[in-house]
């Protein structure tokens, strides 16, 4: 079993505020995250996978078939974007880094199949990096 | 004559979007640093100044007055904000990486001169990374 | 089940020596590290912590609350200081880094109860890079 | 139980085509990485050991010994090398970074026991990064 | 007058030796470079422009106009290629990263005045990355 | 003319405290760089040539010779050391980075001319990152 992972980059802005709370509730928990008109970031997204060597090619997975799913489903819709506004999902869902990552791993476990339907490889694990300072993983 | 570089850190929102052109010459203008609400960065900035060696301290400036000037005259008001929004410059002007390093020249000039009133140490140079691929420079 | 990374950075120095070799095996063990007035390094610390997502607030920790945990339990201590004279700790173990992440460990865990009361987050893992070159781990 | 990761640089150059298919199934799995004179990389190689703390020295490993063993097992053959024509293991084996991890793997295993005779510390994970995008890890 | 700077990668691998010398003293002069089947790098290409600012547009070139230029001058035929073998100027031209990038500016001096008719901006700097440790610029 | 820069390591410790001021001015003026144990940092050394292509080479001067020349004027002295304690000039003179950048420049200066008997190349500049947020930069 071995692991692949690769790095992709998105621009994007956000806007860390919860209706559930009051305005002075959501200052204290999200701090300058809460500016009303929002802020930005670089994010690194990196996509894990794991599964058996193919000895034939030599690889776990077909790079270009991965890049090709992440654009699709993912960068496709958040490169250059406003999330609160542009991604249906956030629409009444908080758009932590922690949410962001529940949403990617929807998102490709919806097309996974499609675009590898064998048992291999699988999705292992989404890594997002916020700033340098702040980074969420998720293992599948 | 010696430079000192000090790096800062901001993550901002924006959007590139200008009155003087229709909607079609914006997009083809500007990309997708054109779409509605807007995308971020963690910006980088790095402000240089230049003066003798001060033999006594055998610094060129005193880097925690410097750290001061910045904080007040512009991460105070850019770092969590989105500029066409919070940063009353960038009300009619688009804030493309080089109107920003205008805006920041433009503001640390205003209050140089009260931090060091002296003739040393100078502002040298701005520089401006809005990704690692997109670098301004403005030497004064 | 998520997992957040904070990154926290502090400058220290220190010196390899342990009163239990004689100077010649101190050298041999340790090396240019064992230098008799020490260096130092750019220390980056990783915090991992685990937990369930609190649906309310997206997120997996409060991470101010985590951010004040660190500097007053480590960096007040540690930044900008000489480990072995300024960390009584250190007073007779030697800070290889593989110490100072348990001592990271013990000085984090004991102040965890107060700053987290409940079951989650837990502390999951400590990362201490010396050098890009040389990394520690270790999985609480 | 505590984890030591190393990180070492090659330079090295490589072509990825297999024999077992036509050049045009080749162009197609591999893409640019099939031009047929080859390119090359700043491979950034990690070897990740486990073990407990050795008391005494405050450290999982000798950290020269383990620099000594991967400079003989792999630097001294990859670095700077054409991994194609110069690696004998690469003469019918595609170049690919997870079949590099498994030549690594085979190259520090045989050689383990004579640099470290006891239980501890072992071989726990090799990780290697072909560039920033492109990441393979294997876990031993 | 502003500075723009843009950052490019490409892998590329190449051999160092030169046809006026023996053996011996391409050994002796280029070392591990002179190793007969070649190596790699992961070399990052910064192209500087100078100009004044564009008021209407806020900009002090059109950055994908430039992109663009870089790409069919330089990155279609350096990326994932074998400097020695496949680009016709290194035919006879030992491709140390100081030929590289007089070859890079002559490439792109060619096309310059096609892709930016008027007075400016202009090309003010070629950068070349050829690992972190080693870096040629090239003020124009 | 073309210019090579060439980026070196060191880590080491120092302590920032001038017998001119006293022990309020001391640590008003350095902060906690006057902490009384005294620090450390990884510091990245760049040091920059300039000369004309040697059309034979290909190059701007013999890297290796360069490498040698800084390893036996700065590195041997300041790797792994204690600045205050271990370099002569540092007696009496605090080290700052601008001093260490010009106790640099001297000890260059003093030795390039046996390594470079010619004109060319020669030294252009010297530039010296204490920590990603510090520079310093002296041209020659």
């Amino acid at each position: 079993m071995i692991h692949l992972t690769r790095r992709y980059h998105f621009a994007a802005s956000h806007r860390l505020h919860s209706g559930h709370f009051s305005d002075a509730e959501n200052r204290d928990l999200y701090g300058k995250c809460n500016h009303p008109f929002g802020h930005g970031h670089d994010y690194v997204l990196e996509v894990c996978v794991a599964g058996p060597l193919n000895p034939g090619t030599g690889q776990v997975i077909n790079p270009r078939k991965l890049d090709k799913l992440v654009q699709e489903s993912i960068l496709k819709d958040f490169e250059h974007r406003n999330l609160n506004l542009d991604v249906p999902e956030f629409g009444d869902l908080v758009p932590t880094s922690e949410n962001i990552v529940f949403v990617i791993r929807e998102r490709l476990e919806r097309n996974w199949g499609a675009a590898f339907p064998g048992a291999w490889p699988r999705l292992e694990r989404i890594r997002l990096e916020e700033t340098q300072r702040n980074v969420i993983e998720l293992n599948i």
